[in-house]
């Protein structure tokens, strides 16, 4: 398998707090995501913190999705990463976007597997 | 909890290949980074794929590390993201570096949950 792969780094703000605080939802929401994009799903981790909060993983075939919630502050932390050319990671990351309700996004896609680590583009909706 | 947080991304090449295709090697050189920063492990989940490579995350009270390999080419690309100021995530990922033998180093230190996405430092070991 070829090791190129583009990483998707998305910073939530003003999310629905309630969401943040679901595991089951964001649990589905992460498996729908991956699925949206065309990715195979290998393992699904989700894990809730007390009193509040969310960490969990959706390892695909190509690569990971991952989130880190703090409903308190409205902020989800999310990681989309695809390896290989045939899946779009921005797929997935938009539509955890939509489903978390996020007001603001603020990401960059990093390259990966292709040599020194650089940002390739920033954005902020 | 604070949504401060710093994410370490490491690109490792030239790293000995049967190791990074030792799914159970990988799991617990994994485990004991986490543990050797100082985080609290949560979840485990590790996959082998056929013919060869490994993905895998370990959630930590602190965030998560990840890794997936690619022993064909020699390559790991690994993520280490500790949320809060109490641990320091390259602490892991230097054990990482070590663990899977790698010649070369590329990574940098994101921080996260600050604002928008940028890139604080990199460096080519």
């Amino acid at each position: 398998m070829d090791t190129m792969g583009r990483h998707v780094i998305a910073e939530l703000w003003n999310c629905n707090m309630d969401k943040l605080n679901d595991i089951n939802y964001i649990e589905k929401v992460f498996v729908d995501a991956a699925l949206r994009a065309g990715a195979e799903v290998r393992e699904v981790a989700f894990h809730k913190f007390a009193p509040h909060g969310v960490s969990g993983v959706v390892i695909i075939s190509e690569s990971h999705l991952t989130i880190h919630s703090f409903p308190e502050h409205g902020y989800a932390s999310i990681d989309v990463y695809t390896c290989g050319d045939r899946i779009d990671p921005n797929v997935a990351a938009d539509y955890i976007v939509e489903a978390l309700e996020a007001q603001t996004n603020e990401s960059v896609e990093v390259p990966r597997g292709m040599g020194p680590v650089e940002v390739k583009q920033s954005k902020a909706l």
